[in-house]
């Protein structure tokens, strides 16, 4: 089941920076941690990223959200229980974790996770999103959510946060 | 089939702006409304964005697609009926409408749309694409069109476009 | 199998031009080629990405990559070789290049390369890639490498490298 962003332990990893030309072009660095508990599971951090671009002084311009991690995604879609266990259902019958994968064979790969699926989701859902900001919030349609995916937790994941403009 | 854009009732929704800073850096926002007719519709939206992009006064820079739906996408692929035919049919199948949703069953949802493949395509595709400007046009290579997908139409539609720079 | 970069022909066609604006905001541009010699290929462009950023003089800002062709793409994974050869595969059972493509057939399409699973392949994957940059390198997490996919070699490919910030 998806688990709402309040259950999640969360702390800033790194200090804000901000780095501003005379213009008022503005860039704010932030790195964001979330700990996740299962193993695919979907986090809705809309509101953690509006709270980010409200503090970062820009009014107009862009948020660029991109996850340190490959077997992680960021994207948008509607935050709706039912459709969130439809997103899990089809991730997990377009790639089977159980089918053979070279990634998983000790014969050709050291890698003990046994994870090749959770890297084939983040490739074809991706790590990076980058939405606009308007009068100094992110501009989402009335249905849409920014949607962090763990596809091989419980781990403990970075999102690099950067909002610029003016 | 695909409708070339010359069908498609269009229409200016917001007035634009620019966001303009004393150093010559510029933001330019404009939302364009495109009123699809299918339920799963490819629209080509080159011509439209290339004129945002001269009218913006950016020279050198990028320009930020965002459709403010879920149950819709923007990508880029040669503009050849024969090939979005394909798009079509491989999205079809891919994503299978009549397959068991939970987001299309009154148990779990109160969506009366039963629009469960729409939203997976929409979140495959992804809702926003952000190209290069280069003397004032928009970058693309010889057979690369911007496209918009409709999968949940005949609706009315709304793409935020951005353009930055200098 | 995967190829190292370093095996590749690879040319700067365009010299670099940076537009600077006297805030400190700057742009910078280039377009690199390489060389291409399998039907889908796998290239690791994060080391020659890193370069350009470095000599871009863009401490902090984002690098943003475009191919120019439909039949490629460019996002992110781990680079080890049983990870690519599941990719490949993974790629080459989600899109049949055997099946039947209205692309592909000369009743409806004068494409004589029978491209249609590239051409979905690209689209799917994606030619556009936004990454962040930090201290004058491409921000990445450890296990993260920049992937340019050739899905209709061999020819000669041109990504469109921007480097924008302060």
């Amino acid at each position: 089941m998806s688990t709402p962003s309040g259950n999640l332990a969360e702390a800033v990893a790194v200090a804000p920076e901000t780095a501003s030309a005379p213009s008022g072009f503005k860039i704010f660095n932030r790195i964001v941690d979330w700990i996740t508990n299962e193993r695919m599971q979907l986090i809705n951090i809309t509101d953690r990223i509006n709270d980010i671009v409200r503090k970062s002084g820009v009014r107009d311009g862009v948020v660029h959200l991109q996850s340190l991690h490959t077997t992680t995604a960021v994207f948008i879609n509607e935050w709706q229980d039912a459709l969130l266990h439809d997103v899990r259902a089809f991730l997990d019958d377009l790639i089977d974790r159980e089918s053979y994968w070279r990634h998983n064979d000790p014969q050709y790969s050291d890698c003990e996770r046994r994870n090749a699926d959770s890297h084939l989701r983040g490739m074809l859902m991706g790590q990076t999103l980058c939405l606009q900001v308007r009068n100094s919030a992110v501009l989402l349609g009335t249905w849409q959510s920014i949607i962090l995916a763990e596809f091989d937790g419980p781990r403990s994941r970075s999102l690099s946060i950067q909002v610029s403009g003016v």
